[in-house]
């Protein structure tokens, strides 16, 4: 057939908007609660019912169903030849606390719908295609475990218990019927892939400010995480003098409120997030002896974040010497800047061109399974907008025309690159 | 006896000190951590463990051992005199978590011994002397639960579980054998009380920086305690542009900065804590949505207390103005300014002229059960110094030659108040 051959020729190829709204109505029910936030942190009896849901789509529409040994879902569309390459197309179900409906779940469907689209076109491309949804994109558990484990970044043994510290992880996948003894088994063959592509939300406000539809990756932010703990002097509330104190809550509020500033004011590309502040013993009556800032930073370059690390510590010290307290300024987690595939890039490209769409390139300050995957195979991601940048929130909203369009470009994306 | 008739011509009536160190050294000993700081928090198995021991002292020195139905434990030295009053001699055995030996504890083996030194020296003074370990002085529950109870102002049904708030509290007093719906039974008769009179040590540097033996307490703190919520708006730690957000935390640090400098800065005689700040969702990933900061704030003038709390819902709408929050600024709890009684503070006074000690008269920056008593009774103070104000904490320490020169003046004071 002269159209499977030439689908770049098909600016008309296009997905089924009512089957797939009504598979986002669907979805969007699954974890919801009274107030509509959305619950469905990942291996939680509603993660397991979205996936369920997921894997009734999949079998309903004649692909084969497939999970590994790390729990990913997969769709799968073979291509008939044993020793062709995988075009990967992925995204996660999971979702944070009280989330809204888009993050991750519209990357899913519009996958899926990319999916039934070219098997209802019948056409022929000469590599299988597989929509994948990875576990725990979010880190519930642990961010990413999904991709992590696809690409072998878990070794044998990751999850053995010798602590304590994994054994809720380990009982959530146990319950779920993942083996954590076996996550290593999920690893694939270096090569078995062909690319790796992902359609997501924005979730900032770059791409609505400048009124473009489709927004192309070009790199994902790197991030670190530090836990800051200022070791003070528990005392009595009321009979220590004030400006005696060794007080660690106060040494944590100033370096909360100057770690923004210095962010702001030296690192412009860069972004703070002070997350959480734990403090002990946390009464009332006693000064607070302890007190952990947990945040994590991000910036596109490496080398800034680097210097933010350096920046960020300098300060813990200032901060912890302004009220004569002891520091410590770990770092607990390191994900490295990643850039996307030049040839995938320029598949979206030619995509948006052909069915007339305006695009830009930008970096994404959120990290994605892409991020992990560009280690391992060519990755590359495409952005729709996000109204007002909201996201990991119930107000988070996409405009549902701006969806169908993402989901049109992702599909002639897949086309372009299967056929590059 | 002439003797007997004239105690204030004994000046050298004193207790046995080595009896009395071997007292603290046993109970030091109950609910001591490994590191070396105590956790008899009140009900706790330590603290029972405590009472038990004191019971048993009590016994050993042939008075009469009492409890109440809030759990308050006595050790009664009866006058015979069927319509005698009691002089009330008090303090606690219960602990913060990681406290230190002296709090409440020196109170109540000064108070024990000067009974056994009365009874031995066959004083017969025309009261009744009870001992008395008020329950949870400390608030692990209830602040001042005992001395509260004792003086009627926990009402039938106080501890009535309506929304479940309770159900700790009233389990643990189970546990103890104490009848949670029986509390008010504790409350005495106005009128059957002489007076209250309380030892405890300064938790503070004064005494220790002007070198003067005895301090006797003229005022108590009084206390106003806070919960100060900021409602931010959660979202996406990495996309939301830093310049943005709505962070709760934000709010909350500027307000445990500012909130220390505005008391520090205008109300030099008050006291502020920010005990604890608890922080909603609470994810490295998620920008804080809200953000709770616990306080206490005393001041020893009620009106300026009053004045504080002005200042501090001020400061509180500017932090959250600043930061586009919305914001909530409770009460939760408020102990007034207490006065200790004339005639009781001349007792101490002629008590310290008698053995030839130095005193001065100060307010007690810590709230004691003397605050609550002094509502009912005629109530006094006295305190002896804290080495570098340390308290709350397992560095805490008093000389064991101020202790000895503390419960000597209150024996007299006791003396000098039963011959009143």
């Amino acid at each position: 057939m002269e159209l499977n051959t030439q689908p770049t020729l098909m600016p008309n190829l296009a997905i089924n908007n009512t089957r797939m709204q009504n598979d986002f109505e669907e979805i969007s029910r699954i974890g919801v609660k009274p107030h509509g936030g959305i619950c469905r942190p990942a291996l939680s009896k509603e993660d397991l019912e979205a996936r369920a849901w997921f894997a009734d789509q999949i079998e309903e529409a004649g692909f084969l169903v497939k999970d590994d040994d790390a729990g990913n879902l997969s769709a799968v569309l073979r291509c008939g030849n044993p020793d062709a390459k995988t075009l990967l197309i992925g995204s996660h179900l999971d979702t944070v606390q009280n989330a809204g409906r888009y993050d991750g779940t519209v990357g899913m469907i519009a996958a899926l719908e990319c999916l039934r689209t070219i098997k209802e076109a019948n056409l022929h491309l000469p590599v299988d295609l597989e929509v994948i949804d990875f576990t725990d994109d979010e880190g519930t558990w642990m961010p990413m475990f999904g991709s992590m484990s696809l690409t072998g970044r878990m070794p044998k043994g990751a999850l053995k218990d010798t602590n304590g510290e994994k054994s809720t992880f380990r009982a959530a996948l146990t319950r779920a019927g993942i083996n954590p003894d076996h996550i290593h088994r999920a690893k694939r063959e270096p090569g078995s892939l062909m690319g790796y592509i992902e359609l997501h939300v924005e979730q900032g406000i770059r791409m609505e400010q400048s009124g473009v539809q489709i927004g192309i990756v070009n790199r994902i932010v790197g991030r670190k995480s530090y836990h800051v703990v200022f070791h003070g002097r528990a005392g009595h509330a009321g009979t220590a003098s004030m400006t005696e104190r060794r007080d660690a809550l106060q040494g944590a509020a100033l370096f909360v409120i100057q770690a923004h500033e210095l962010v702001r004011g030296q690192f412009p590309e860069g972004v703070l997030n002070c997350g959480n502040l734990q403090v002990k013993p946390g009464a009332m009556t006693i000064i607070p002896s302890e007190a952990t800032v947990i945040m994590e930073a991000r910036h596109v370059n490496e080398e800034s974040l680097m210097a933010m690390q350096l920046a960020l510590g300098g300060l813990a010290q200032n901060c912890a010497e302004s009220w004569r307290l002891g520091y410590d300024f770990t770092s607990t987690n390191h994900i490295p800047v990643a850039h996307m595939n030049d040839q995938i890039v320029g598949a979206i490209e030619r995509a948006c061109e052909e069915i007339g769409v305006s695009y830009t390139h930008l970096s994404s300050y959120a990290s994605h399974n892409a991020q992990v995957m560009s280690r391992f195979a060519p990755a590359g991601m495409l952005f729709i907008p996000s109204v007002n940048g909201v996201s990991h929130n119930p107000e988070e909203f996409s405009r549902w025309e701006d969806v169908i369009t993402g989901t049109n470009v992702l599909l002639h994306s897949i086309v372009n690159l299967a056929l590059t």
